[in-house]
């Protein structure tokens, strides 16, 4: 299964929408035949490694990193794949969170007289897509949020300047996460901003360019804005305040998706995830300012933070890592919880999820 | 030498205000007797050691971590001692900082007819005294300066809640670097917000007492202050505004320090290093404010900071890190350099020193 699980990382930067599946098939001790899912719209894992078997598929064991598909989609179902090939013994890490599936892959196996065992490493199969199991259990992506910073917290000098606070080394990282997630969101004040390209760069090998999308409340994406003008297509989320038709004129070329605006009149992080989920976005990476990833990460909705930490010492005048207003008492401190710390050239990689206030610190 | 060098530590927390230093006697490729200094006044590690080996040193070869002293201090000269019990061959890690040693050691060695080499992992030796090496060279102390904030880099809530920031086992940490410092230096505004105790606490084993050190230029250290009430005694460096007899008798059991305020009226922290190094001061403890911390980073007599980082984000309404004014560019930044990361019960320990500009990246 451990190798299944490597199988299934190839698929990290090409799979999407579907999930990272690994499969390895085994014959007396013997692999008779592996693969990995690498694009949607192409055979899974499972198709792959039983036309790699050929013949020798009868009678052997299937490693899986997820419960077999048992509907069709672009690809027919891949438990009649392994039942027709006569594989003896199917064992799943984790079970299939699409409701299509949900467990008819595992009982149709059953059903035709395969040995089944589910469990094994399942936690890692779910690590591995954690947008994937997200998307089709709430149909909202999972979100990581980055920023980047000086030891002291600070993200920019106080007039703005900030090129550049990490090194190259940190911002290539950068890149490599873009490439391997669905989507790239910021918010229109950092397009006013910086007017960033939002684009993947210096990155080798295959991978899927993500969606670009601005969170975009009033319509306010200047008209010349990078974003705009390259043919990679821009997603701006609205609120509907602008009439449909001089949007339409303003943003040529921008797919608008409107919704409805929040409480407080913007965009809330709710209904951009839902919109973002309906649309088949598995993962998120939140690339903005210290208020919107301040107001997401207050109401909850990021599920991982990674903090360049750049070793300089900024200043108080300097701007703050994050907006988040109404945190008066130490009990009001958003938890955290260390995932990883690494050394990114000459900068540090904090990774951390969020805390339940009613976990063990 | 690194036999001699792991002894040398065990004197951390007693040498000083001398340096830790070891002795490794080896004869014929059997160690015939090992010390450390553990103690000023008592005797130094050369001596133990020849005490443990007796006779057998004729003809040893010893490990040394520091050239060995040449003068009369509160014990003789080891250069002679180890002439004496017929030494055959020093080796020496670092020559002693000195004035009054200065490679004067190792030449009354070799004028005894003693073979003699010397740099044998001397920067090892060095790390182990950052303090008596600097105090040595410059009159001044090493300076280590503690901070604790939160990722977002806010060291207390608005209000000024802090406790705690970090976790218990953070704060055990703390407590053990200021046993093994020669003085604990903090700001007469952290004495009026928090009348902080500075002592050391639940430190298990053989440690001696820091100094307890406050820079009150104005010597507004309010006369109930704790620092003041016990026995331990605190220094109050001043500069010299209340008149003498006054400060006397509101600071009844305070050692007052008088030193020339700097050209913008406070105490410098140049003046401040040069009474502390003057009274044989090799280490200081910095735990102090965002200002006073600030001031001192700034001006370059901060060599080491440490930083341990909780994991939690506390907005930007908390109280910065750092104070720092007058940070305008990037190129203003402070630079610093990775030392150290490690985790600390919840939290992060962050430790850095200071970078030359003109070093490279």
């Amino acid at each position: 299964m451990a190798r299944a699980l490597q199988l299934a990382e190839r698929g990290r930067w090409t799979a999407d929408p579907n999930p990272r599946v690994g499969c390895v098939l085994v014959r007396d001790e013997v692999c008779i035949g592996e693969a990995w899912h690498e694009r949607a719209g192409e055979p899974h894992a499972e198709v792959l490694a039983l036309r790699a078997a050929g013949g020798d598929a009868a009678g052997a064991t299937a490693y899986l990193t997820l419960e077999p598909c048992s509907h069709y989609g672009r690809t027919p179902p891949c438990a009649d794949a392994l039942i027709e090939a006569g594989v003896a013994r199917v064992v799943a890490a984790a079970s299939d969170p699409n409701p299509r599936v949900a467990g008819q892959g595992l009982e149709r196996l059953r059903d035709a007289g395969v040995a089944v065992a589910a469990g094994l490493m399942a936690a890692q199969s779910e690590a591995l897509n954690p947008g994937f199991f997200r998307r089709m259990r709430d149909g909202r992506p999972y979100v990581r949020a980055k920023l980047a910073a000086s030891v002291d917290g600070r993200t920019a000098m106080a007039a703005g300047e900030s090129r550049w606070i990490t090194s190259a080394a940190a911002r290539r990282d950068v890149h490599r996460w873009r490439a391997a997630s669905s989507a790239i969101v910021t918010g229109v004040d950092t397009v006013i901003a910086d007017d960033p390209a939002l684009t993947v760069r210096d990155v080798d090998g295959d991978w899927l360019a993500p969606r670009r999308v601005v969170i975009d409340t009033d319509l306010r994406t200047p008209p010349d804005a990078g974003l705009l003008a390259d043919e990679r297509g821009v997603v701006l989320i609205h609120g509907g305040t602008m009439p449909a038709r001089e949007a339409e004129r303003v943003h040529a070329g921008a797919e608008l998706w409107q919704v409805a605006p929040g409480e407080d009149g913007h965009v809330s992080p709710l209904a951009a995830l839902d919109a973002l989920g309906a649309a088949d976005i598995n993962e998120v990476w939140l690339e903005a300012g210290s208020r919107l990833t301040g107001a997401w990460l207050q109401a909850g909705w990021v599920d991982e933070l990674i903090v360049y930490l750049a070793p300089h010492l900024m200043g108080h005048d300097g701007q703050p890592l994050l907006t988040v207003p109404g945190l008066e008492a130490m009990s009001d401190r958003i938890a955290l919880r260390w995932q990883d710390v690494r050394r990114v050239g000459d900068d540090l990689r904090l990774t951390m999820t969020m805390r339940d206030d009613a976990e063990d610190g």
